[in-house]
């Protein structure tokens, strides 16, 4: 992959894990050249590789988070929440203006040994907050698909149905939303301004509780109803 | 309306707002006995008589705010967010153990002159748990109805087609939940417990903010998906 197209690609940090994983299989199945990055390369090509199995012929492989974030234009933080800063410190080095960092990271209690279905305060307001604070001058930071389910993402035969609220500068925002539609039946929904992710990261709390009370392994979604382009 | 059923019946204090009138008018076609308060007993009655014309043989009818949630054992509060406190505040020496107050209030910043789609921080978490530190003992108060559209409330020869996330105590919130499923296609969702109002009451600005950018008259709604009883 010498001669990835950097500006179709789409670079997936902690591509290994269940959401992350399921990304790169949805893109790579849409045609998009897929950067897996981990903090360990042979994880990431063990991850490219486990892709190239499920959708032959794909363009994926994968690389150590900072080499993966150098070779695509878009660049998906997919870690947890307590990994996000560490990883984003980790390449903000290589980043250069023009770059969209998408923060799909939910800062649950879990992740200081509460509970997994509350939410921590962000000095910033929210994750998506805190790593645009991090990220050199000219760099877009977007939130999304916070909410969407790995099993459902990982299950190539079945669509997806479920709304990603997108949310950042409008011309970044736009090109995610863009991104979202390349997965079926997932659509992006235009979240507004970054500061929402405050809102979008709480839901995604909201939704993990409906899926312990109800106890829904496929994982609960979203949609957004009254749109002019709602799925039938 | 003397012989009105305290147990069926249904109170909206606000009732002669867009969103009240709305959920007065749904319940009233449901066959359920509906007590419409306001600050005035006037505009309660002629928003009650509005409702009959609607829904002819209705039981309904309209009283000043603490005579409306003496009649009822489930008092909706739907009034703004910046008269909720001195409403509950004027009932509260009628409230008795057993009653359920149901609070749609969103803290949205325009309560203080700012901006529509933005929610202020309260002290005790959200509107609802605010209401929950003013109500007696015994009173059990419920978050739920803050994201339904009033449009699509009051335009009867239509489904409402929205989820309502119902957040409270277990027994009153079934109770709540049970009471959304009255109304064609709104369907009650288990919240869990009061203090997810907070997620609620902030997805609701959100909602409000996806209005304006797609200039959506009817308003937005919201479904979770993967539910078992998901609508087809």
């Amino acid at each position: 992959m010498s001669d990835i197209d950097r500006s179709s690609a789409i670079a997936i940090l902690g591509g290994t894990g269940d959401q992350g994983l399921g990304l790169a299989l949805r893109f790579a199945v849409a045609g998009r050249p897929v950067v897996i990055g981990s903090r360990k390369a042979d994880r990431a090509e063990q991850a490219a590789t486990e892709v190239l199995s499920q959708v032959p012929g794909a363009e994926v492989a994968g690389f150590e988070n900072a080499d993966a974030a150098v070779r695509a234009e878009i660049v998906i933080l997919s870690v947890p929440f307590e990994h996000t800063a560490s990883t984003v410190k980790a390449i903000r080095e290589v980043l250069v203006p023009g770059q969209i960092v998408v923060c799909m990271a939910v800062p649950l209690a879990a992740a200081i040994g509460g509970a997994p279905a509350h939410t921590l305060g962000i000095w910033q307001g929210s994750a998506a907050e805190l790593v645009a604070s991090l990220v050199p001058d000219g760099v877009d930071v977007i939130s999304a698909f916070q909410n969407v389910s790995a099993h459902r993402l990982q299950d190539l035969s079945e669509a997806v149905d479920c709304d990603i609220i997108v949310s950042g500068a409008k011309a970044p925002r736009g090109r995610i939303i863009d991104l979202c539609g390349l997965i079926p039946d997932l659509r992006g929904v235009d979240g507004g301004p970054l500061a929402n992710a405050r809102i979008v990261e709480s839901m995604t709390a909201l939704l993990i509780g409906i899926n312990r009370r109800h106890k829904l392994p496929e994982g609960a979604g979203i949609r957004i109803t009254g749109l002019p382009d709602d799925p039938s």
